[in-house]
């Protein structure tokens, strides 16, 4: 008798039907990179794809598959890491067969993961143990590196919006490496060697050392994304299509991105976002919430020109100017004209607007231009020339 | 009976002769890289020796062969890319054939391109698909991928002049790639591929995802040229010998660079040209076209010193300093004192010098020392402290 | 008849009783690479261990080693370079017998290096031509490339103070090379071969062209530092522990660097040093003693925030602030007030405070607040909120 697609369905809610069960809010699995000396030490977890509050029909499989092959699966925790086994595969082959003939290209790609893990050839030098099946059921503290990169692959694949994840912790979760590309390396393994290493000639070219891999080893970006050199990016930033982020000062930290089409020849500290259609000047820097800002995380509007070495410290509206070389921080006093308000006043009609305003007074306040008077070195504010579209809903 | 250096120089006179033959701007052979899943898309072209305004002689024989291998050789187009094959290498080797002994070292290049072509071992694994023979006869807008390496040959190997080639439609014309090193491969090939790649520990490291290659990817610098990393350069930037581009926050984009020996640690954005011994800071902005300039390419004088983090959108003259964090824009308003404008009126006796000038206004002046009066924050203009040579014709 | 430690001792002690002995500042053996033209010329010097004032009881072994192998030692010049042999080799392990069994992990570096030179496999290709046994006896300028590196060596290892040593002549002795990650490659050899290897699809993969090689190339940071861009840190740069370098604008050139924990987003030049607990912001510029300085190399204090985009030229003291987009130069005149100026003299008791100082006047005022004031353009300094530590032994 034939096990059929609707046999899956039936099967999912039979799992979803039991008391131990539960909706992930992502899940995944990982081939990993274990320390070369502490082969304990989780380096790095690579998944070929993640589910981010979706797809729990799979969820439901593959946690029902741990279960049948004895892995301990403990929903009531905000993290689960479980080793894959053979008997696990082959449970997963057998709930997914239906789709198996049907599993190409962008469909069912869970079903393809499963399919590759049962078809890896032998020689490949890969085991079970090189790979994880990772659940996050709570958005609490990060606990496993398995759930960090989790994490950090929603936001660098879009799948979770920035600043929407709890990411505390991570710091101590994430080891300190040495990269050779994609290839993490333990620091001690290094030092363990570095005399053969040196004098065969043998010695690593370490690419970086850090905690995070950079985004490029692990998402592919849209096909109109440009990224001109691969560390200008740290895994966990996002970047919507149709940005270009330029080799000379950029940098775009995790938990940071942008939100469409963003030219960025500067910095985006973490917890910065950069709005549609705006441009990050060469040098220009977005300050994070620990250096410079009064605390909160700087937003930038769409269609907003921050000028080459320009600085920011507070969030900026839309269709806004910051010169080249001009610094707005939160405490910054900037005079305005009567001109200047009454034409702020305009478009900004909900705002409150006045000849002298400070950096952070400028929160969601459109059309600004931002300038040093270069007679008088005052920091002045006026009406950009840049198109503000107004809000329908107020008028 | 011997064919000679005479028979030769025959042979190209009768070519030359024909109708159909028109002396091309530049030309050679190029090796291709072809798309991974579409081998029709050509990603990127590789020349071992290109040609500019020279060399007529060598065009004409390979125009020749090609004719001869059945190409279609339309010399009307403003660009021939034609297939290789092993006809064509034969008539080329044919009359090429007195040169052969002496074609070593940097003698007669392109019969070393044809000997070596000739000889390349089949376990190789290259056959002539992997390579074109490519032209240009007018210097129009950009068509093929082959055309476009081929101007941005010319303008990195300093054969033609920044900005006087015509390169619309080159981002049009190149494909967006991740870039292994020097490998280019297409985006959709990775994402075809993303699940086995990252299963099996095969994903490989991108150093960057763009339409150009960077410039040591196809340029070999003169020997007192230092490029302290090779995503500070992008392909079609011209660096005149003796120019450092240090790691920090410097990038010299294509159709951009240097005249002479110029430190570089800032940014020389497209169409911005420096001239020799000057200094480009830290950090230091030289504006593009298309963000801050009014339009025209920025020229940096000789002798000139843009300081840490300043920003020019102008263009600057010889022998000027512009202080550390100083910007001038085309509009900026500059204050000179009347001893200021009567220094400056010496050394630039045929230029316009006034008590307020706009940035704008500053162009082709020289020995102009730039700085923010720190006590008033007012931007001044003086005369500088370095040496301006006063040209010979006007005195 | 065993050989024993104290045996060890009393050779040791006869050697350093000779005439012709002396006590070397620093020695090791290195691997070198070789032009690939040029064999003679020497592209790099790769150390496992490198001794710098210690372990003269080594020193003496291999000195007296090379004495039994025929090479020439002699002493009275500042720098010696010798060539290994099989028969200096056995020499060493004779006379390091007693050590050998405990040579492992941290212990007895040095006799680590020799027993593993005395078992390199035959198939390494290695030969003795690829080891150098380098002395340094007086620290004069560089004369070799093996010298060179062994002084880039002490600085990036710690084990000399930055600005310690002598360094003239290294741009000299050093050779401008195309680096493939570890590996130098002559300019000469790589245009020799263009051709071929353009065409076979094998033109190497260029990742810089410079005289200096990449810090990460030599030295393993400790594990609490991260360098997120290898080219970032060039190689005689000294970080301690606790070093973050970013990837945007930062950049630590050689004989510069961190006395502590220092997070580094901006420029540290050659010369300049950054006390523990700093931070250098995004794009920050520490000018180098030939670029905007008075010639006096710059330090910067502990626990002081140079902001974004600021730009120091003198040395700046303990717990201050340059607030973003900030110059200081030597000769940048700052406005103080009469509560700034009371403010600053009680921490800074033994200090010239006046309502009017230079940037140059600053070395070694602690607690500074350096800032634009936005609506006068003025450069003002006042007490920073940043606490000061007293010291001691003034009140």
């Amino acid at each position: 008798m034939a096990y059929t697609k609707e046999d899956f369905k039936q099967l999912v809610q039979d799992i979803q039907a039991q008391s131990w069960y539960k909706n992930p809010i992502g899940f995944g699995i990982a081939r990993v990179d274990r320390g070369q000396l502490n082969s304990d030490k989780i380096l790095q977890a690579t998944y070929p794809i993640i589910n981010w509050e979706e797809n729990y029909g799979s969820a439901a499989v593959l946690l029902n598959a741990l279960k049948e092959a004895g892995e301990e699966v403990d929903t009531s925790k905000t993290e689960l890491v479980c080793n894959l086994s053979d008997k696990f595969l082959a449970s997963c082959v057998e709930a997914f067969r239906p789709y198996i003939p049907e599993a190409k290209g962008d469909e069912h790609k869970n079903v393809q993961v499963i399919s590759t893990l049962a078809s890896l050839p032998i020689d490949s030098g890969l085991t079970a143990d090189d790979y994880k099946v990772v659940f996050i059921f709570e958005d609490e503290a990060v606990n496993s590196v398995e759930a960090a990169y989790l994490k950090l692959y929603a936001l660098s694949t879009g799948k979770a919006k920035l600043r929407s994840l709890n990411l505390n912790g991570i710091f101590g979760a994430l080891h300190n490496c040495a990269w050779v590309g994609n290839q993490p390396i333990e620091l001690d393994w290094l030092r363990a060697n570095e005399i053969v290493l040196k004098l065969s000639g043998k010695y690593p070219t370490i690419d970086m050392v850090d905690k995070f891999p950079r985004f490029l080893s692990h998402v592919i970006p849209a096909d109109n994304t440009r990224i001109l050199e691969t560390s200008k990016v740290r895994f966990g930033a996002q970047l919507a299509g149709g940005t270009t982020v330029m080799p000379g000062a950029a940098y775009i930290n995790f938990n940071a991105g942008t939100e469409g089409s963003v030219m960025v020849e500067g910095r985006i500290s973490s917890s910065a976002v950069v709005g549609a259609g705006s441009d990050v000047g060469g040098g220009a820097s977005i300050l994070g919430v620990l250096s410079g800002t009064d605390g909160v995380p700087v937003s930038i509007g769409e269609n907003t020109l921050l000028g080459a070495n320009s600085c920011t410290g507070t969030a900026i509206g839309d269709s806004c100017i910051l010169d080249a070389g001009v610094t707005i921080l939160p405490g910054t006093k900037i005079t305005l004209s009567e001109k200047a308000v009454a034409a702020l006043k305009e478009i900004n009609p909900d705002k409150e607007i006045s000849t002298v305003m400070k950096g952070s007074d400028f929160q969601g306040v459109n059309g600004v231009h931002f300038r040093v008077n270069s007679q008088t070195g005052q920091t002045i504010a006026m009406r950009s020339t840049r198109e503000v579209k107004l809000n329908a809903d107020l008028h």
